[in-house]
């Protein structure tokens, strides 16, 4: 018989998509659906950078340099810079997505039967990139308490083996929304310098800050080496479906070693390089609508959330994401209930649970995921049915 | 200190992009390069699906099914209706450039450790795939005094054991140009059932066809279970930089498992997928064209080789490679020599040296592989640099 391989079969199933054809269904029925589920914005993708693919003279679609256009990374290199990251092009490898600065990252830095350190609840895809490299994913706890806040080093150090080559982190977090302060950027310096770790830094929101200050990886002095930022423009312009990222580091070996496998695969997509190449050029105040908008809908959904009995969300500092506690026996039941049985006024909402976004079995029972990627009269509509829903579901906890 | 990986290292460089600093260097001293050394071609990129890209309305550039659009794969179907591939859209998976489909079949199919039969030479990337995968690659050799045909069913036997699990075959082919026969096809079909393998069919070039029938791996009967072919539309519509390709199987199996690695990446590119979605509206005259464009190319090509003292060229049936036995001690110090040393009425001609097509150490040392990727008047002016570079090399052997 033919077989599959074990990473095929050890391979996650999207922990968010699971739900979809419950979704499917209660569409059928007639019920609208509020998708508070997923982290598709629905700001426009600026004009100008559709335009910019629009207005094209491309008579001959080429394979780009395998590490990107260097007129793309020379741009990017001016992008970086307003926000204070100081690289050249030489430094940026342009990725389709994030998803691939994630892919070389590991396939570069760890061998299989490494071990990576992140900090849970964390972005879901991580296992599966972890999956295919054959790397082990080991999560440390952060908690809805203190807010997600960076668990203390002790934790890391208890987890720590020979086997461990990175940490990796998402600040702003997907799927919590914290932003970590200066301070705990600084104690993941001092563990990776300690331990010889790298730092592969997920700073796919960073535009998204509303609390504190945003501090990248590679704001980090002395951890030059060790940082592999991985970047996309997918939130930044509402750009998901161009799918353009960028693994940045000034480590040269590692700028190398990733190369190769960027040459193999050829060429980031050729389109959406003029995209970001224009994105470049828009102005800096194109982040101030976007950014306001994010914030009254956080500013909403965080107070309706902590309005209703039993139910804690913290104020997240950053991204589109707030994580919630919610009186209820298990998660996974709760969003399907949501979507098989439940609806208001013929409305309901779609939640992601959190178990899927924790690496330890058991977590994430009593927590849901909301992207706050509707506006606000559908994030008020999706609180009524959320309220409603916590009075009635069978499997309220208190 | 910080390490990379074990596979980073052993990852391949690309053979061809290697001597790419000779060629700048050769430019820079005012020397005009033909380069035959890679497979971008030069004809347009049809501007009707470059159209679709300018004409689109999109107002938010979204991730699409992970598996790519629907109506894309939709239209798909009907493309390959008309090459006699008879599959639904639930059996196509939308993948970033052929170079995504590849790694999905290996990661699919093929524990690290396991082993893939490909006949050599072949397209140098299943290295680097493979060695991301962990995977083997095990070479048997087809030989340019028989066209590269199909190495004896014998040779396939020698090589197999227990850890072998697939076959890649790429028809017609890149870099041999070599188009598998009905009868080679079935030959194919025999070893996979009866060693129970996978047979990952390569079929990029499959609209280039000049001599015999073109047999996909999809005609196969009985062989429904086992064929994974991996196409791409780089080359079929002069769209490389597009990144599309698609992953094919029958086996429902290797498609859900298939579609858990798309998941964990999101989506293939968008853009590109309205570009995909045109081309099948193209008439079916579009391809006519390309392909007399370049047979006549193949045409001109090959005589010019064969007509050049102790040079063999057979005669490729399809894609827009022939691959080349010339009198020479090292076909890798030759193509540097090209760019290095020699010039012609100040032109030089850039080749591909036929080592990195093999697997085998030590093979193809005195052969090269030529794209004819360049209207006719620059293959006559690269074909004259040629010959007369023939009689000045000083590791002529004959």
């Amino acid at each position: 018989m033919l077989t599959i391989s074990n990473r095929g079969y050890q391979m996650p199933h999207s922990p968010i998509r699971k739900l979809v054809p419950y979704a499917e269904a209660a569409k059928k029925k007639g019920i609208k659906v509020y998708h508070l589920n997923i982290g598709q914005p629905d700001i426009e993708t600026p004009p100008a950078i559709m335009d910019a693919v629009r207005h094209t003279d491309i008579k001959v679609l080429e394979y780009s340099h395998s590490a990107g256009n260097e007129s793309y990374r020379r741009k990017l290199v001016q992008y970086y810079k307003k926000v204070g990251i100081d690289v050249t092009h030489e430094q940026i490898l342009i990725t389709t997505g994030g998803s691939e600065a994630i892919m070389f990252g590991f396939f570069t830095c760890l061998n299989p039967g490494d071990e990576v350190i992140i900090p849970e609840p964390f972005y879901a895809n991580y296992n599966g990139f972890a999956c295919a490299a054959g790397v082990k994913v080991v999560p440390i706890k952060s908690n809805i308490e203190t807010r997600f806040a960076l668990p203390p080093i002790h934790d890391f150090e208890k987890v720590i083996t020979n086997k461990t080559k990175a940490i990796i982190i998402c600040s702003p977090n997907n799927p919590t929304g914290y932003l970590y302060s200066r301070a705990e950027m600084e104690a993941l310096k001092e563990i990776c310098l300690t331990f010889n770790l790298y730092l592969f830094s997920d700073e796919a929101y960073r535009e998204f800050c509303y609390d504190g200050e945003y501090v990248s990886a590679m704001h980090l002095h002395g951890l030059e080496e060790h940082v592999v930022l991985m970047d996309t423009i997918s939130k930044r312009y509402s750009a998901c479906g161009a799918r353009l990222g960028a693994l940045v580091t000034k480590n040269k070996t590692v700028y190398d070693t990733a190369m190769k496998f960027a040459q193999a695969r050829l060429s980031p997509p050729g389109l959406a390089q003029i995209m970001g190449e224009a994105a470049v050029d828009l102005p800096d105040s194109y982040f101030d609508a976007p950014k306001a908008e994010y914030l009254k809908r956080r500013n909403l959904l965080v107070s309706r959330l902590n309005a209703m009995y039993g139910v804690l969300c913290p104020n997240p500092g950053g991204a589109f994401y707030a994580m919630a506690k919610l009186p209820i026996d298990d998660s996974d039941k709760f969003c399907q209930w949501l979507l098989e049985e439940f609806s208001y006024n013929n409305q309901t909402v779609m939640l992601a649970p959190a178990t899927g976004f924790y690496g330890t079995e058991g977590l994430g029972k009593d927590e849901v995921r909301l992207a706050y990627v509707l506006n606000t009269d559908a994030i008020s509509a999706a609180m009524d049915c959320l309220e409603k829903a916590l009075e009635q579901y069978p499997g309220r906890t208190n």
